[in-house]
């Protein structure tokens, strides 16, 4: 043990939790791009957006000027339910990989949602219910964010309808049951309760659905009934803000400890968890006050950044949604049945995107096998079985870990650990079994998607 | 919130985690019966235990003068990776409630057994490591058990032989799932790999098995394997006496917030969680130091200590393991096929079954129906998807609290919130969908099983 005056885990004090969300967008130079109204191509304004957003929800995705938002009472309440979460010295892996570096971790598992989704949920849930609304609508694919916001409604007596991609309704019947036992309705989808959902079943007939065809239901269903509103759990500018939470946290316990980070690891997929934990980190490399690695991790078989283009694109498979500039895969693309569902989408987050764009973070690729394989040793010495999501930013911090160990360097590798893998014991279960397999999509797949990219100047 | 200085969640430091276990059983005045060789009805001799359980753990069985055991260092190591586990205020419980009544949880479940069980499971598998064994056996019925023990072997790198209840097997491959991962082997009881299993398939075609023949099955094939030994998750005094941590740590968490408990609630299948969680109130009650209303809660449908009989019995369906005196329901008893498999055993630990003969607790039981309602509105407010066996303990405490709103008493309720019901949620199901009923075990049923017990003066 290097530092016996460091604790296995630091849980701050529940005074000593962040009271506002950091918002990133104030202190960067680029501004992330605004979205654009598909028809008319000018950035959405408000009214626009507030047909499908909360309003105050609405003013939090828009304003890229103010630095600190607080957080409300209600959620600050909730939000010690289940925060602070752990920030975990692993020593147990250090000792397995025999590096000299040393290793944190940022656990959000320990909620029934099962990840960080619950941040944000609850937050957009109470503005929900602020507005005097009935209930909202959402998507949902490997069924976190589905959970989280099914526990939110729950806690604020607003009526929730979740649209959960057919493949995942019929291969995770427990998380399905999970939103039930929070009194949420959930349908598969595509549905025969939308006109996107019918038109999709009628040209696709036996579709398994996919995330881009579930948002534009829950955006049609949102729409179309009075006192609904659409919210989703990744990729917007607000969902980021809430996250940020989870950084806040993260560096005022490493201020704790006396402990400076040298690389931050996160995995990607619409960039909620990454957007989150880097925020404080990023905003003092952009002020020039500390330097910070700062990692990406992707799915090999979804690499939106690292082989994406950065151009505005629909968010949804019906194109109803503003179109987001963001590295993407365009909104074709359809991610090979890997088994990190929360990672299958086909952009990342404008503010990421951005920041991406100008060097400020990179971006790696992780095979599906080796995901599983970090996984499962971090299972066996740390004790959590993690997330297949989480296990991305895992095999990342293992690698630099080792490298660490070549070098001899002593560096402070923080990654977070999103969620648990309680509900992907069928794809755990392929990876013992030898039944799970990598895909590196050709150049050509890539380029087809692309090409279909909507024209804006 | 009656009173801000009380956070939602209590953690110790970790300098504050307990370094010794605490045995009850040397604060008895009347000791619990000990074990007998069924075949002499002599108790059983050190030696003769340690064909089946290992050396140090056998003197810990046998102990019953030596108060405080130390933990080793080795063990305290393991247990910083998910202890001090949280004292949670349930704040929220209280306001939906509108109960004047403090209502704290010990809550076990963060970890990736999903209960109290790694507890005791890193213990026994310490000492079979320090023994030089080669590996351990044991049974598991809804699989916390199996899991906790899959982890422990895993950490301590010896073979893991799990004999999993058939209808458990099959009913939850996750479990199963979870134990391969962590390198565990996993076989369905009753199987063909030893005497009992063979016997009792020949006997009983197409049986889906039981607690007390996976029992049998896993004390043959340790017995029959050299340098193997067998492990037991619950019933036992060395388990009880690891899981004294999570009543010390409550005890301590309570202390250092000054608060008193009244009432201290638990769930009791064979007594792991219960006895661990009042093993220092108990003592300070048996002291005459403080007086506490203490209330195990079991099953209806097995019911041991309400309508069961103080006898010495059979532990396993095979009868090749000690005699035991305990509060049962004859070894025959099978108890409906109810959705709290950790609480489906036909006896109680002696310890728990001599403090309850002495009358220095209660015991009740609770419907199925209403103890998936309770687990329900618990999971609505405090967030956390309670385990089926953990809801007996939540039950009782609402019940508890009401009786306060209705006398206005402040009392202050302490229960044992043992694990998350992540895998159980097949029983959720058909309680959403209305298909789960009660079952009231016949006086006829009972007697009949009871009639068999052995014959011991």
């Amino acid at each position: 043990m290097p530092n016996k005056n460091i604790p296995y885990k630091t849980y701050l004090d529940e005074k000593e939790l962040p009271t506002q969300w950091y918002n990133l967008r104030a202190d960067m130079i680029n501004k992330p791009a605004p979205l654009l109204n598909p028809a008319t191509l000018e950035p959405m304004k408000a009214e626009e957006l507030e047909e499908v957003f909360c309003k105050e929800l609405v003013q939090q995705e828009l304003d890229d000027t103010t630095r600190f938002f607080d957080i409300p009472e209600e959620i600050l309440k909730f939000y010690k339910m289940y925060r602070p979460s752990p920030l975990v010295r692993a020593y147990f892996l250090e000792e397995k990989l025999g590096t000299p570096a040393k290793i944190y971790y940022k656990f959000e598992g320990n909620n029934t949602s099962g990840s960080h989704k619950l941040n944000s949920s609850i937050a957009q849930a109470y503005y929900a219910k602020k507005q005097g609304l009935k209930g909202v609508t959402t998507e949902t694919g490997a069924g976190q964010w589905g959970t989280a916001l099914s526990m939110a409604c729950s806690y604020f007596d607003l009526d929730c309808k979740v649209y959960m991609v057919k493949v995942s309704y019929e291969q995770k019947p427990f998380r399905r049951e999970v939103m039930r036992t929070y009194g949420a309705s959930v349908t598969p989808s595509p549905s025969m309760d939308t006109e996107i959902g019918k038109k999709i079943n009628a040209e696709h007939p036996g579709t398994t659905g996919s995330l881009g065809c579930a948002i534009s239901e829950a955006v049609e269903v949102a729409v179309k009934n009075d006192g609904y509103r659409y919210v989703l759990g990744s990729v917007l500018n607000q969902v980021l803000l809430h996250q940020s939470v989870i950084g806040l946290e993260t560096k005022a316990a490493l201020d704790k400890l006396g402990e400076k980070a040298d690389i931050i690891i996160g995995c990607a997929g619409g960039g909620s968890n990454l957007g989150g934990l880097i925020a404080p980190f990023m905003g003092e490399k952009l002020k020039g006050e500390a330097d910070y690695q700062i990692i990406a991790v992707e799915p090999q078989s979804c690499p939106s950044l690292t082989r994406g283009k950065y151009a505005y694109d629909f968010c949804d498979t019906g194109a109803i949604c503003p179109l987001a500039k963001m590295y993407t895969l365009g909104s074709d693309y359809i991610p090979a049945p890997n088994h990190a569902g929360g990672l299958r989408y086909h952009g990342m987050s404008s503010t990421l995107s951005q920041l991406y764009d100008d060097g400020l973070m990179e971006a790696r690729t992780a095979t599906q096998l080796d995901v599983f394989a970090a996984a499962e040793e971090f299972a066996r010495v740390e004790g959590i079985l993690p997330a297949p999501e989480s296990s991305h930013a895992i095999k990342v911090a293992i690698d630099e870990a080792l490298k660490c160990k070549e070098t001899g360097e002593e560096k402070t590798i923080v990654f977070g650990l999103t969620g648990t893998g309680y509900f992907d014991m069928v794809a755990y279960e392929k990876f013992h079994d030898g039944e799970m397999e990598n895909y590196l999509p050709s150049d050509e797949e890539i380029a087809k998607s692309l090409s279909k990219l909507p024209k804006v100047d």
